[in-house]
């Protein structure tokens, strides 16, 4: 027995409750690790890209508005994976989607989680490198505009919350770190 | 007319779809800024708390298992905002549930959206500071066990994808951040 089997919760039955075009939503009834019930309400996605893009000393953002939040958000390029498409290929494409700009090399950073405790989406956050400029083509029903931040702007952003989602933040501190690490040759 | 309110989304109608015990669910019809309609489906959260605690160079970590990853995960303590409940006072709460810990100082490190596509989940990650350790009492379906692990096996964990979510994985590089300016008398 692992660590945690004890921690393990069985699916006893799932009740599906909407099917949409980005998310779907089910709730599952769980037995505990006691042998009682519970209910657990999931949100299915197919899972998203980030991309954490340094051209010429700055970070490329999208401002875009967030019906969620009733605001417009500036993040990092991002977008939901298409169907049988590679994290790698889905972040090439949302790049030049969003902000016209192509990349020859591309690194994994990491994969996350959103919100583990309702949902499983999953972020697949890419470094891209060796940038080339190019024409944008968003979504017919994305609206979006591309800028960019230093990194001393790109924190003042994230003090003054014009940046606050969690995977843009994240991904400054990835390129905050990597700065501090420059005189050993590992910044961006 | 600030700078992006050309991508400004109104609100053309709502159909609530399912209201849970944590999640809502609704489609927005909206209009977008070329007049044209769009669908949005939003779930609708509480909020969270979220909470970076070191006790003696170690970070308190919680081993959950998590129903939308049918895994185990490895999380910073954190939990909803029960209702007119403060953030700070969710914050102590959380801690002290789910790691026995109380603290004496506590401060505010960022607010920020998890899902800013789909969700308007926001969590308040905050610093907790002046530890004492005491009894855990974790909510009656909640089944859970207390890790600690240094920055360096914090790091190797997130490498390994046992630590795997958002939240966590930024406080992990949060605290490294700190700890490089501990020569300048910042570091937790």
């Amino acid at each position: 027995m692992s660590a945690n089997d004890k921690l393990i919760e069985t699916t006893v039955s799932t009740e599906q409750i909407f099917n949409g075009k980005v998310i779907s939503l089910q709730i599952d009834t769980v037995k505990l690790p006691d042998g009682t019930t519970a209910t657990r309400e999931i949100v299915k996605h197919p899972g998203a890209v980030a991309v954490l893009a340094v051209h010429e000393g700055r970070l490329l953002l999208v401002d875009q508005y967030r019906q969620a939040m009733g605001r417009c958000e500036l993040e990092i390029p991002a977008g939901k994976l298409e169907k049988g498409e590679e994290p790698a290929e889905a972040a090439v494409r949302e790049l030049q989607e969003e902000t016209g700009f192509r990349c020859d090399k591309l690194t994994h950073l990491h994969s996350f989680y959103t919100s583990p405790g309702f949902a499983d989406e999953i972020i697949h956050l890419y470094l891209a490198e060796q940038l080339s400029a190019g024409e944008m083509s968003p979504d017919e029903d994305e609206f979006l505009e591309v800028r960019e931040a230093t990194l001393e702007e790109a924190l003042d952003l994230i003090a003054e919350g014009r940046i606050a989602d969690a995977k843009t933040i994240m991904a400054v501190y990835i390129w905050q770190l990597r700065n501090t690490r420059k005189s050993a040759g590992n910044g961006i």
